[in-house]
């Protein structure tokens, strides 16, 4: 099954508005085993409307619409869908009495521009609004299956996920399955040389996303079950992981972060972090996820030299004879991180963030477990964002802390 | 001037990213008072991008293209937009340079495939790339202007502005003008009520933007001359003044922090922070900004009651006492880190970030002054995403910092 999804709303051409709607569709059919080929998006204008449905409908089986149900005279989606299929507009008496008493519960006075939403092409199924007052709807004509969803995204995730998916399951009898082999360490294009031949591949396809420093390989089979599906997969993701060896530090795990927090538990052990050019970074990126607090005790920002002093007690004169930014600073602030907060592993940051100065890019990154202190030196480009050089550092720090629980060379 | 958009990239088709490069172009484009109609996603299939340059140059003469400029074989934009163009893809020298001196800075081995960044469609101008390898380029054709941007947000953003908006200002005889009026402590629908009349004049337009708990205006003019736009816009700036008074919090202001930076560089006062469900996100959120050491001196996470006994000397039998997240420990915090790192100011935030427990939302953000502690009770509601109540508290955090030195009440 081939879908196009068409987006509808000015807010969307201007600018104003991220189209997270589309991405939540395209996921979900995705999931489904459905290809998305095509996404469009238009204004609230009924020519421009009408012309990307007619081009949908001659080269895909499933056009998916996000936005323009709502009661306003700018919302036009039913209208010209149903124009375009030659269908009527008709009272779906289910939806009227729905969009009422959604008024008369919150106490909100009803108008009558707002039984619009419930007039439905012919001979379609509404699906439910629960969060709103416009109810989609979805109906067949010739080979073609039309659904349309609201815009306001809650309203849309919720109809997708009660409604649209599985009304679209019983018409699909095939299964998709993903797996997302993750790495730190290596670049975009020196992963994608290794794994080259791989790439040609249909079923599994594997295809490599990289973003910020990171670097994903993404398999995704097809089949007529989950079981066929890791079946097609388990010879190729055993070439990858055979290939990649220690730099992958998860299959399906969300994030580095998690990895680590994940290692911590398995070990029961906690972590501390002394953050300087980062700046807090690496604690909030920990922190981020539900349940740090198991594990990552917390840590100082200690953003300048006095900060050093005051919060971690290192010596201003230490400071002085090595340099703030040094191999030294970096290796004492993760010792000292780690007794403060009693930690079991201890991380030090320091370096220069930019953009002004020399040696911007120069970070040092120590850490300090009970006895040994390990320390990588990065050069990450005098002229690297601000903003890239705080999010490798961190990466790194993170990677450190994985490759040493996992028993690797740090 | 219309202006279409064209987003590369499969995985925007299988919803894995968020296509916010389009919105990011859009919102560029609008502010220069150039049209966009279509937006178009295709994954990276030589045949569909064919399709979709074809229909575009028919009905657009701006396009813009975003992804596709990267090393990998999957990286076809170049290419296929060549051979629509009839032009060949010659190598810019120039931008070799600058790809093989990035790898060299970074001491990462030079791949061959990284060359296939520096090939540019011939007689077009290179749009160099602050952030990575692969160079865009724009050439015209006919009454056609084509645009090709990377993908990586911060890639695009960066080109974008440096390079694509500062060129295409040129083709244009008319200038345009924007302000940004950035506000906190209002939602959209109540600060759209208060301006609701003024957002029907055509120029300036004035429209609405909400993201991340904040709010902002943006005016934007069209006229022959800056001084002819600001003499539009000067009126409406003043009404949206006096309406919404000191909720505004800038104009033009890159962002709150930013703004606190200022306002603390003004009184030359330092700021130090101790932060619990926020875990850095505060100190983190400062210190992205360049230049944040003068008066940011850093602070604690103190993400454990532990932490905040070891690294704040806080008691544990009062945290007992009162409750980790209470306005007493809040304000606690925020005295014991403006002691320990001697600043004029200290930033206290204890809460609740969920997703699991009672109370969630629930968070208390103390100000400490000399003499003084200050103190906001936030409910960010139970449901709410951890993302959201942290940025929410951080929001908070510096919005007290800035009334306090606007001389405002907290």
């Amino acid at each position: 099954m081939n879908a196009e999804i068409l987006s509808i709303g000015t807010e969307l051409l201007l600018g104003r508005t991220t189209n997270t709607d589309a991405r939540d569709v395209a996921l979900a059919l995705s999931e489904l085993g459905i290809n998305v080929y095509w996404q469009s998006v238009v204004g609230d204008n009924p020519a421009r409307i009408t012309e990307c449905v007619y081009r949908a409908r001659n080269r895909a089986d499933l056009i998916v619409t996000t936005g323009g149900l709502g009661p306003t005279c700018d919302d036009l989606t039913k209208e010209i869908l149903a124009k375009c299929f030659d269908k009527e507009l008709v009272l779906d008496t289910k939806a009227e009495a729905s969009i009422r008493s959604y008024f008369a519960e919150r106490r909100q006075p009803f108008t009558e521009n707002n039984l619009r939403q419930a007039m439905l092409p012919a001979l379609s199924t509404a699906l439910p609004n629960d969060c709103g007052t416009a109810p989609g709807c979805v109906f067949r004509s010739g080979n073609v299956t039309v659904a349309m969803l609201p815009g306001p995204p809650r309203e849309l995730n919720t109809m997708l996920r009660n409604y649209l998916v599985p009304y679209l399951r019983t018409l699909s009898s095939e299964t998709i399955r993903v797996h997302n082999v993750r790495m730190f360490g290596i670049g975009e294009s020196a992963m994608e040389t290794r794994l080259r031949d791989l790439m040609d591949g249909s079923n599994p396809t594997v295809a490599p996303y990289c973003h910020e420093g990171e670097c994903m390989v993404r398999l995704a089979a097809k089949g007529g079950s989950e079981a066929e599906c890791e079946a097609l997969m388990a010879p190729v993701l055993e070439e990858i992981e055979l290939r990649m060896g220690d730099l992958i530090y998860g299959v399906d795990a969300p994030s580095l972060g998690h990895r680590v927090l994940e290692l911590l538990d398995e070990r029961d052990m906690s972590l501390a972090a002394a953050e300087s050019c980062t700046g807090g970074m690496l604690s909030m990126t920990l922190t981020e996820i539900p349940g740090a607090s198991l594990h990552f005790r917390g840590g100082t920002v200690v953003y300048t030299e006095d900060a050093k002093t005051r919060l971690l007690g290192i010596d201003p004169e230490f400071i002085a004879e090595h340099g703030v930014v040094s191999a030294d600073v970096a290796r004492r602030m993760a010792k000292r991180v780690r007794k403060a907060l009693d930690a079991d592993l201890g991380i030090g940051i320091t370096g220069w963030a930019g953009p002004d100065g020399e040696d911007v890019g120069l970070v040092y990154v120590a850490l300090a477990v009970r006895g040994q202190c390990f320390l990588r030196r990065l050069q990450l480009g005098s002229t690297t964002p601000r903003g890239k050089i705080r999010t490798r550092a961190v990466g790194n720090a993170l990677d450190m802390v994985r490759r040493y629980l996992s028993g690797l060379d740090v």
